[in-house]
């Protein structure tokens, strides 16, 4: 089970240590525009994964070495600038590089799934789609499962429950139109309440890789980590539910554009895609999110 | 960290070997009335831990070396007599048992976590409560547990998702009085529909446990399971949550009787008891659940 | 990858219990004459299941179900009698069960790899090559394994150290003519002394067996996990080195019998026969297992 | 189990993660100069811990942080200048380094094992021996773990068996005087023969820390995977055994300097120091290895 890293920075590197150690992609590929770095990258894992029980194969190479891949996960980004914290603004530079590599990709290794990690997520698993003319099922960004998770982690801390039986979701953008679907979430069977204080955590939650960012100048652990645990749920055909962003297709009304929904993961990508049953405020958050995101992508054109 | 296991019969030896393979328990102590085959049971454990990353030390005991265990696990029972498939029938006899071994188990772990896996299950943890009289938060039996797991396996298996992503409750009694909480089951965010054909999966569900012990005679893979993943959730102070046997105190007007509701489970025991929003026909079916309960603890006296 | 157990008795279930909590086979069949047990069998495990990571398919079948099994190990045996502790007492039933199954094994799973639990093994495995016959890369016997790791346990608790780290070999016969490769036999880079003391733990180790079937009548955790530990080596290609009952082909002028020598395990079966530089007491003792085998297999004919 | 990390760095940083990762230390502080780095770190590994079973408490702290440590985990480096590639010329500015922060750790720490990652890694694990006054068993460097399993890696590749079965030890000097010990290397009770092309990959082996630094700048797995590797033997007293760098107190006639040999570690830090049976040419080696680290120190002073 090969699994091919295009950017293999400080996200794709902390994607493919999790990777070595977990042992479930038996070969890994690191795609990088330094192709030394990437080499000095793929020989250290070698070497960390020598401590592992399962044997992995890392190694550098180009985007044609995707072939046979079952995921190719794309964290490749221009940089941040220093004093910018809005991922809009990556926007373009993203997409113009996406454009280099994604139709590439979709030749050599046309029955993979693809994993979106680069942002503006929502706005670049958009692309992705019409770059790759890959079916939906196949194409899915990190999106709003890390958002979910850090508002999870900031929730348990609060109410003492593990965040995996925290059964709440954040939905929509990637960004500033991300909001919590607090009229389904749940915990054990019961409703967690949708109290000012916890609206208090959803907004932390959403600043939180910005915060992230300007004290440490990267987000990467919890990101990496999303990856990891999609990709392992298609590998592993282990079909886990996860708030992914994907295109949407009449949901609520909205069509044409990638936000983040909970879908089923599984060997063939996005096994389905679920409904959760929004209240109509958060109904209409998600069409506002829509409407964000749309106006990034209509601008890149 | 050390866990005591009152009985090491067919349940028993596969939560003991369970806790082996998983590492988290320590020490293993295999209290059983045949001590010969106690002492064989523990060696071999002992070789088979020997493969494992974690050592794990497992020896024989009398009830004496429960001391210190931070859980106690009661497996012991009287055997089921062939073509008998009703849990109560055994509740004269587990009680009888029960009173020869809990006081003195309480007198030597007077700090430990009690989880009961001896059926009836409801009737005994209920019974455990009064020869302890350890504080409802660390007495709790397997209850609905396994029927949860097998309700979400077999749905699983119908709407391919996985069974951990399946936030669906069996609740009530660990017998014919369980039900499905179907007005909170959810998956994803997504409601689970309550159609006839799930019901008939809830039915089918429930009498899993006997079918299975008409096939081979014992049940002992899915409940010994269970009993791990509750006393992992306390070693490792998981604060997951579950659906336990435990003393209900006037939730739905119910009191005095030991039935499943969901819980979160942390190193304290039952940290916190959950409140499910039931509608009234499942309101309902819990108390009539507790009476069927009590009746039988009603007998016994 | 699939993986057919034949045998689903007390040691064959645990093998299935430990492939299903580890998720590296993703299909177990259970071939059983009983066939209600084991579809009894195959429930109980699908259950368990249901609580881990990794979704796993466990069912019954017969024996035309092996097809396109990677590994198909077996465990079938007739009982031992109470009061015979000597495996040889069942190698003329054991082989006549084996003339019964493998030849439609070696029919319908024709590329597996076969893993023979069976005992009296080093016979049944000499004789699984006759009615396979499979090249030697593809039948091997759980052998010495186990009687190595119950050295090795014993010597951990005497010396503290690490069983994986004590690189101590017993070889030869799976009874009787077993022996410690002390000559070669380290720990960390340092010898392990060939003291009186450790001497005397070979002698406790090659009875552990026959004194835990004793204790329990039966043993089945640690020779389960011995089975699960090459099964996993194959399926994951790691590359282990294990002491494995193989037919020998010239070692020490050893031929046409099967013994236990260290061997490295990978998805062909057995990679490579190692040749571990014996002494000249451990090459006799070598020779004289394989006169001892030699005698019952020639007394089957 | 709390484990403070000291220099939470590209290596720092690894370390921290494996340790979020396998669930096995519950607490770790991450101390650095940069407060808002380390900060954004422990946040972002919180996201990151959310996602596994074992909740883990991950935060910032200064050096009394370490208080009540099982082990304090010591990475703080000046930067290594670009084109230098000795680690020795980092040993005065380091050793400086030390004397700010070890006393203070063995104030507020006294009974903490502490594991040295920082370079030239035997000149500063010696430092550390004075500074804080803690006997031998206590105090721990990296050493030649990194530089073995590099030598594995490379000798998997080429006779196809799985590292951990390839007990080949690199012992010495963390540098240039390095040497293996070929004459007690085996692979399942067989000699690993001392060939031209196994000297070869030693020779590769040694200098791969400083292709990979050359490649990408730094080396972060490989080393982040040692530290883990034998803070997980402490905290779950795994008697494993291991090459570090230890106070060498007369082996071979070696005194008061720290080499890298095979010890056991376990939750008392070094249970046993081993004592390999090194042939002549590699006595001098491990002597002229003395030497080298020796005159570092004396430079020093």
């Amino acid at each position: 089970m090969k699994v091919t890293i295009v950017g293999p920075g400080k996200v794709g590197m902390v994607l493919a240590y999790t990777l070595v150690l977990r042992g479930v992609a038996r070969e890994v590929v690191l795609v990088g525009s330094n192709r030394d770095k990437a080499e000095g990258e793929a020989i250290d894992l070698m070497h960390a994964q020598a401590f592992q029980q399962v044997p992995v194969k890392v190694r550098a190479g180009d985007i044609d070495d995707a072939a046979d891949s079952e995921v190719v996960a794309v964290c490749a980004s221009v940089p941040m600038l220093p004093g910018f914290f809005d991922r809009n603004v990556l926007a373009h530079d993203n997409a113009e590089l996406m454009k280099k590599m994604l139709p590439r990709i979709a030749e050599v290794a046309p029955q993979c799934k693809l994993v979106l990690v680069t942002n503006p997520v929502d706005v670049i698993t958009w692309q992705a789609l019409q770059l790759t003319g890959f079916p939906r099922e196949r194409v899915m960004g990190t999106g709003t499962l890390v958002d979910s998770i850090r508002f999870r982690e900031l929730l348990s801390a609060m109410i003492e429950i593990h965040p995996d039986d925290l059964r709440a979701y954040i939905l929509g953008e990637h960004g500033e139109h991300q909001f919590p679907a607090m009229s389904v979430a749940q915990a054990g069977g019961e409703k967690i309440d949708d109290s000012p204080e916890r609206r208090a955590l959803c907004e932390r939650a959403k600043h939180l890789g910005i915060e992230v960012f300007r004290k440490k100048g990267n987000t990467c652990y919890a990101i990496g980590q999303s990856a990891a645990y999609i990709i392992e749920a298609i590998l592993l055909d282990e079909k886990r539910t996860v708030p992914l962003s994907v295109l949407v297709d009449g949901y609520l009304g909205v069509k044409d554009v990638c936000l983040s929904l909970p879908v089923v993961v599984g060997k063939r990508g996005i096994e389905r895609f679920l409904q959760p049953d929004l209240n109509e405020v958060e109904a209409e958050q998600f069409r506002e999110a829509a409407k964000a995101v749309r106006a990034v992508i209509d601008s890149l054109e």
